[in-house]
């Protein structure tokens, strides 16, 4: 069975075909900066390796262009767009609505929509991609893989907020939690790795940056609440600050609310700090001597080291921290940073593996260490894959 | 030297008449509901103990009752009011004006009131008794001790926010702490006990809740911030919270960006959670059999676990925690919570000892635990009369 995987963001597309129940990614590929003056184009397959870069206006041209070269007599996988049986979407916010994966009509496009308002930058080009594709893979059923699922398993005593009980009831104002695809993927690959149940902690660094206390392979805490705001310091994203700054900004700055808001998601985390949104530059400055680069990586290591404790608390021990995503994955900088003078948990690392570069799951601590350091590639999209078979497969 | 303390809040105050060098309070009391329809006034000293109830209707007559019993033939301590060396005012926001204790002049007013914005149910209420006590005590040094001078240890990598550089340069947006005052007291306390500087967590759980990280005397970390808003849950505030929620209130749910100030300083925390804002209530009622506050009571042990994890990690290590402050002091119940199923830190409460009742420093824990658990009775009068009695001897 032929399944597409779309992960559509506001100006891009990430795209796979897996056959399952095999779990082989018979092609893989991306369109970035759609709409933007040229974009990158990917096509990859066994036999292919395709790089153009090129006009995407829109997210269906984009798509379009990736039905043709799937369909594409000398490079392409399938003969008809019906070889797709299904497609599955990533989408960061299913709300209270979904704790499971599901099957796309109407009302759930209604309820993707009505969620758009807490995660402005992600749900609507999760729906283009849902009408585009409806429109291309007409025959195929569409699936929506929901990043807050995961996180269902989380006990009220840890997903309430001390406010007015109403908003709780009523507004259904709670901590939902985000990249769980990819949080389950890795907690799933440590736990056959580690041939145990445990507890883990696991540390998902990309452009969105969360951290996940699992026991037992289910989620009982994590760092991102009612939006992808808070927690971990990101790229553009501040994490966690005191709620006041925001009144003080609004009643006596005389900033709006809005601006605010923009403020904290577009202008804060990383780039607030240093000016730089790639890590990959913020280390290279850091490495030249750059003080505010310095000190933004240490801060943000400093949050990542606090919730390792506190998860640690919530989980009254720690078998495995993992760091996965693309800054866990690649890193090294910020994983010695966290690791670093945290023996009183029992982790510590080894500064020689934790240098090696590797696209396989690997320890990176010291034989010594109580603590299972690893780093996990993630695989959202195989993720999404074996969840869409499982539930064709019911 | 007498050194008379003043703790003005909004509608009480507290006093004290402190000789130093001796430590000796000679004379205490409060006077609270003022300005309502009738107030609880006591007037303690090593002879006399007084309680009435009356109307109090304003700051001021509130001290100048106070004034008059203390030069009263019978009851009174002085003879004249210049016989007050000094009063000491607890002052909540120093913002970043003051690293230190500071004598009163027009100058420090102006800042305590240009910081009324930041915490507007506490400064506004000192200066009033600062305006007061300058008119009855007109000879006597006025001089401000600030709960946010204990923070200025804190390092940058923790009391900076990740949000733009330009908020912390230009506006001085940050963590300052509250409860300094206390948090000083408790912890040189418990290093006098311990007979070594030490790592050690503060959990202050009064109306107000706060936890500091403390190394050899000094704060490194500490959960209140930029306003005394976040971090453990409270009477009435929220503590943490996913900051995004406010802007679904305003931009969503049509609420004014003071009223959601408003609900989250007011009509937040256990009352929130609960209809009650008193803990001892909600103890009774959870005893009772109401699962919401057994869950809220749930919740508020849940955060000050999470925060002594993360501030382990802080201090790579933990010797002793204190309980302080009314709750801190008195309530076993949260206390136990807290110290349940945090063996992974070596915290192991002992049952018994929880449950007696002491008005002196002592230790809660079970031979074996490595960690101290110690219960600490605050004295921010006394730490308040210690300061002010430096700083004139200076």
């Amino acid at each position: 069975m032929k399944i597409l995987i779309i992960n559509s963001g506001s100006s891009s597309i990430k795209y796979q075909v897996i056959t399952m129940p095999e779990q082989e990614v018979i092609c893989s590929g991306m369109v970035d900066r759609i709409g933007l003056e040229s974009s990158n184009f990917t096509y990859t397959t066994d036999k292919t390796k395709l790089e153009e870069r090129l006009v995407i206006e829109d997210h269906k041209s984009g798509l379009v262009k990736i039905a043709n070269l799937l369909m594409n007599e000398n490079v392409g996988i399938i003969k008809s767009t019906d070889e797709i049986v299904a497609v599955g979407h990533r989408v960061v916010h299913g709300g209270n609505f979904f704790s499971d994966t599901a099957i796309i009509n109407q009302d759930v496009k209604d309820k993707i929509a009505e969620l758009s308002v807490l995660v402005p930058l992600h749900n609507p080009a999760h729906l283009i991609g849902i009408n585009v594709a409806e429109e291309i893979f007409a025959k195929a059923k569409q699936v929506a893989v929901f990043d807050t699922a995961f996180y269902q398993t989380i006990p009220v005593i840890a997903h309430k907020y001390a406010i007015p009980n109403e908003f709780y009831d009523k507004d259904k104002i709670r901590q939902y939690g985000f990249h769980g695809t990819s949080n389950k993927y890795v907690s799933e690959k440590a736990i056959e790795y580690l041939q145990k149940s445990s507890k883990i902690i696991s540390i998902h660094l990309g452009n969105g940056c969360s951290i996940t206390a699992i026991k037992d392979g289910k989620a009982v805490d994590h760092s991102m609440g009612f939006s992808p705001s808070n927690g971990l310091i990101m790229g553009t994203r501040s994490g966690d600050i005191d709620h006041s700054l925001i009144f003080y900004l609004i009643n006596t700055l005389g900033y709006s609310s809005t601006a605010v808001n923009d403020i904290l998601l577009k202008k804060s985390g990383m780039l607030g700090l240093t000016g730089f949104s790639d890590l990959r530059e913020i280390e290279a400055e850091a490495e030249k001597g750059n003080e505010q680069c310095q000190l933004a990586l240490a801060m943000n290591a400093y949050r990542i080291k606090k919730y390792i404790g506190s998860y640690a608390a919530v989980l009254n021990g720690i078998d495995a921290i993992i760091f996965t995503a693309g800054i866990g994955e690649n890193s090294s900088y910020i994983r010695k940073l966290v690791c670093t003078d945290m023996d009183y948990f029992g982790i510590e690392i080894n500064d020689a593996l934790n240098e090696t570069r590797s696209k396989e799951i690997r320890e990176i601590n010291t034989i010594t260490s109580k603590v299972k350091i690893m780093v996990i590639p993630t695989n959202e999209e195989m993720e999404i894959a074996k969840q869409v078979y499982t539930l064709l497969a019911v």
